[in-house]
């Protein structure tokens, strides 16, 4: 007998995503599911989008790494509510994990969710964690063709963010081969360039939030 | 009843290892598994050791990939033999992958083989593949946290190389929080820090792979 233990595996967290996802809607939350490679950039992203969103939303990020509070102490640094998922060792964030981890985080809507993936461009793809809307962060020191190796998690990508591109004086990355590379596996999803160093177009970023803001008026 | 399927997939294959690590060392082969983030530079490193490895030995690579023969078809074209493992999603290489890879690439020694794996810093990390020693190769763009966010694989290493050292100039980046963090999880591999773009340092790792040379008279 043969058991398909990640069918089922899957299945369990879909139906758990499904209740995360009701309860976003009902606490009037946007939720981002951030996922990039180790190092892309994903915490200095969210940090510079905290600071750019219009004051009257509410937010707050759920930190996911194998180890350490690195990036969730970065955040409570500047005073947003965070909350740490360490796991252990597992390579991807799952739909109880978040479950959980909104418990500690009380957060209140109408704002904005960030959730920090693992570093991983491979194992966060088949499980949705409820969220509104996925966003994958590539970066010019990765090389051009990571969506030709990692084709499943950019064709799931609602927004792909390519950071550091004030490092493109420095590097050997073609934008065209990248943006290629992207459309043919994601026709729809925007790709925005930006450098969370310099600040360049992360308001383009926020347009983006901005375009599925949750209702103020409650 | 619960079954603890971890365990045992990982036994299975720590005995796949070994046997793979006899018929190595019988065809006098050393064996490197590289790994590392996507975009850390794998590919880039393995070109430039197949380079400067002295002509005696024979060499050959072993490409992991999700998706794609990017990577295998730039060793190809520099006529060193290799073969492509297309994982179709799984996260990491594991034993057998490399048994069968090896039926395809009938490599002889004495000679170096590369192992490239998956662009994953968390998967890999407990597969054994019958290796002679572990590469694990960090780079700049990343930053100095990894090796505290990314413990275990760090710990495994025989060997960490920090490479894209020419990006210093125009990134955040501290050498010595880079050594402490290594350090503080693996007190013994040596760190190379090297350049792929501009060749700086690479001897420094053929020195490292010239330390388990296989013995060229057989």
């Amino acid at each position: 007998m043969r058991i398909d233990v990640r069918k089922s595996v899957l299945g369990a967290n879909d139906e758990q995503a499904q209740r995360n996802k009701a309860l976003f809607e009902a606490s009037h939350l946007t939720v981002i599911n951030v996922m990039a490679s180790p190092g892309a950039g994903k915490t200095s992203l969210i940090m510079r989008l905290l600071e750019k969103l219009p004051p009257e939303f509410s937010r707050g990020v759920i930190e996911g790494d194998i180890a350490s509070s690195v990036d969730a102490d970065r955040i409570a640094a500047v005073g947003v509510p965070v909350t740490q998922i360490n796991t252990g060792g597992g390579c991807h964030l799952d739909a109880v994990m978040i479950d959980r981890a909104m418990y500690d985080l009380e957060l209140q809507g109408p704002g904005y969710l960030f959730i920090e993936n693992i570093g991983n461009l491979v194992c966060p793809t088949d499980f949705r964690l409820g969220e509104t809307a996925a966003m994958v962060v590539a970066s010019v020191p990765e090389g051009d063709d990571k969506p030709i190796k990692y084709p499943a998690i950019f064709a799931r990508a609602d927004a792909v963010v390519l950071n550091k591109i004030d490092l493109l004086p420095f590097i050997d990355f073609s934008l065209s081969a990248f943006t290629a590379a992207v459309r043919a596996v994601n026709e729809t999803a925007p790709i925005i360039n930006v450098s969370c160093t310099t600040g360049e177009d992360i308001d383009a970023v926020i347009r983006w939030l901005m375009g599925m803001a949750p209702d103020v008026k409650q």
